[in-house]
């Protein structure tokens, strides 16, 4: 297909195409004229991705690219592609100092990590940039004096994990060539869904609970 | 205390603390002096949540005015305040046009609601700003061609309801002044620790399953 039909088939202008093609997040057409590219499915579903990522993933045009290129990088087993392409995705800064928050945070995590049986030599542990973001996070609550012990994180944990055997069941009904660009597209792209699920479900709850009636 | 102590306790620079002050997100101290305020317990609470809300929720200065605008309304009932703060939280932008997935969106996430007995006189409907950000991920995910139909809907959301009976039993710990901040910070504070959870379960999950051995 010409761009035109590209462009009206994905419902992004030309103009986002041209850039999209500038910055290296869509790989270019076949060439066929000096002023005209031939662009097949396999140009949509990528731009599609890059338009998702981008609009509702809000992930940022050069962390996009790192993302991608983990996607397409042949030397890596699927666990380890997956892993560099969501390691790529935009995080929380680790907590600065050691604090006494800080440090109540990896006392609490580290006890729940083992609870849970999750392992570094998975990538799920301390190396893993999600690590960072949960023990920011928890630190927050704890300076705070909100409740944040492993008690109050396990169910949390308990409930993703759960969902990540539905998500790996998911990704696992993909073909072989598609299933690492189909397991960090929902990764991202589920992230909103259990965010906005999540305050609609807090709604309801506080509605049944304290409303007026 | 003295601004010198508030800073020295929160960890927040001064420079920053007047920025709160003159941004009015921070309630002005007991002028003492012509140049000196006290500050007490409850300007340090407030602070702390201020920055919670601003470096670990990402929540912009103007939006976190509005949702602590909402927090100190006594005219309106707990359920409402929780909601008008939430509500006043970023949200993805409503579907602009309902081409076929939006339509599908919006067909699937009716059934969820309807499976879920969710009932938009609590807030938890399409009402509800948390229902366009919903409608928008699932119409994206619809395009990429990602199952999302209410079968793959229904786990998430069932998860996300059992939390929130969790949640909502930790906010009724809290005396009844304190309980509306309570559950606004738990809204925006446990959202990266969900965020972070998922992604090292999905990794264990990932590892357990693709990692060669």
């Amino acid at each position: 297909m010409k761009l035109a039909e590209l462009s009206e088939r994905s419902g992004v202008s030309t103009a986002t195409i041209k850039y999209y093609l500038r910055e290296g997040l869509l790989q270019p057409g076949r060439r066929i004229t000096a002023t005209q590219a031939e662009y097949g499915e396999e140009h949509l579903r990528r731009l599609r991705l890059v338009r998702a990522l981008i609009q509702v993933g809000r992930v940022p045009v050069s962390t996009t690219r790192e993302v991608l290129s983990a996607l397409g990088d042949d030397s890596l087993d699927q666990h380890s592609r997956i892993g560099v392409a969501v390691q790529a995705l935009p995080h929380a800064p680790l907590p600065a100092e050691d604090d006494p928050a800080t440090e109540h945070a990896r006392h609490e995590v580290a006890k729940l990590f083992e609870r849970l049986d999750w392992d570094d030599s998975r990538g799920s542990g301390p190396s893993s940039p999600s690590y960072g973001t949960l023990l920011t996070a928890v630190a927050a609550l704890t300076r705070l004096g909100y409740p944040c012990g492993v008690e109050e994180l396990l169910p949390y944990a308990r409930a993703v994990s759960q969902l990540s055997v539905t998500e790996l069941d998911l990704v696992a009904r993909f073909p072989d060539e598609e299933r690492v660009e189909a397991a960090v597209a929902l990764t991202v792209l589920y992230e909103p869904v259990l965010l906005s699920l999540r305050r609609l479900a807090e709604t309801d709850e506080s509605g049944r609970r304290f409303m007026n009636t």
